[in-house]
């Protein structure tokens, strides 16, 4: 987290977490510029994209990207709960143990394509660092939000022989709660960040994310100011 | 390589290594279905598209994706000159000992793009495998084609808790020579297959890839034939 002017490359769901982590990025003056990246992957919650739109331009980011990649819905939805075509998004209350391990709401291998899309944009612009905003309860279900899959994916992107990248996660151990208190501290204005995997107008409040949301909010003392059914 | 009747995913980019790669992987009974898999990322030599498809259905391949990820070109047009837009293509010979180790055709990270998205599209269908073709010679200028780099995706992928996914790179350690020895075995048609990285009619027979396969078809004793400037 150190250096003079280091440009930084930040992948930017719109989410809580990926939202509080940009401007955590854009608030270290020596971080710029700041490219903010984003996929549209077929997401049944794409409006989540709108909200990575509105954050990218609080955040005071150089550039957001939205990178079309929604010729990969029809091949994975087979895998997945979380883009149209696929299996029904579960309730969290209706998961078993083995489901929580990896939910069907986890997408096959989605954050090793993200990241390694996003080292090669940051390669090619000559920037070093790409962050992103695994978080530590997404462990529970997500085997790609681990530091563990942080550590091994570096491993890997050291061996380039010129311009190495590095995956930065600097929330991968901290809880969802302290993310909401990171974001009050910065004033990101959490209305405009979208979790929900539904997708409908307001939030549902029961699907593994709303639920993990709530809580988080509960626990750092705040309301929660999206509209939830 | 053993088990009845395991599928397996082959990157098929319509070139020489890959194209010999399909008809290796399809020629082993117990690897059915085989499913390939290419990608339009905007590379200029896109008739090896065609190659592809060619290829695919002679190896009899049950499926055969080509997915669109030309948005990708102009982030990386920077960083390369093998897509549309980036520097030009150089002559082998013009290269000096620091650009043979990381060259102007190398593609920032696309190996690594292009093996998560195949893990991911094998995982969705529970396939275990991804084939993919580096060769020994790739290692002089592409980090992204070494045995280490395969081992340490392997490591990362190994984290998947239910449906791990496994990178093959059975010709990693053999030349390409060796290459058009086993293509010759398994009768490929090699007039079907595309190199050039200019991308021409006729294949220049000068940049870096022209070179190699000139001189693998040469070791080999056998002509290529495909047209040359």
């Amino acid at each position: 987290m150190s250096g003079l002017f280091n440009p930084a490359v930040v992948l930017l769901s719109g989410g809580l977490d990926s939202s509080v982590l940009l401007h955590h990025v854009a608030h270290d003056l020596n971080r710029r510029p700041v490219y903010a990246i984003s996929y549209d992957y077929g997401q049944r919650h794409a409006r989540e994209l709108e909200c990575a739109r509105w954050q990218a331009e609080a955040a005071g980011a150089a550039q957001h990207r939205i990178i079309d990649m929604t010729c990969l819905g029809p091949m994975l939805k087979g895998g997945t709960a979380l883009v149209e075509g696929g299996s029904e998004i579960p309730d969290l209350d209706t998961l078993d143990d083995a489901q929580r391990a990896q939910p069907p709401t986890y997408v096959p291998n989605r954050n090793m394509m993200l990241l390694a899309i996003a080292a090669a944009y940051a390669e090619a612009q000559g920037v070093q660092e790409v962050f992103y905003g695994a978080q530590a309860q997404d462990e529970y279900g997500y085997w790609d939000c681990t530091t563990d899959f942080v550590t091994r994916l570096n491993h890997t992107l050291a061996l380039n022989r010129e311009r190495p990248v590095r995956i930065q996660a600097p929330f991968v151990e901290t809880s969802k709660a302290g993310i909401v208190r990171r974001g009050v501290e910065l004033g990101v204005a959490f209305a405009r960040t979208w979790s929900c995997y539904r997708g409908a107008a307001r939030a549902c409040g029961r699907c593994p994310t709303c639920v993990e949301r709530l809580h988080a909010f509960e626990e750092a003392g705040i309301a929660d100011p999206l509209p939830y059914e």
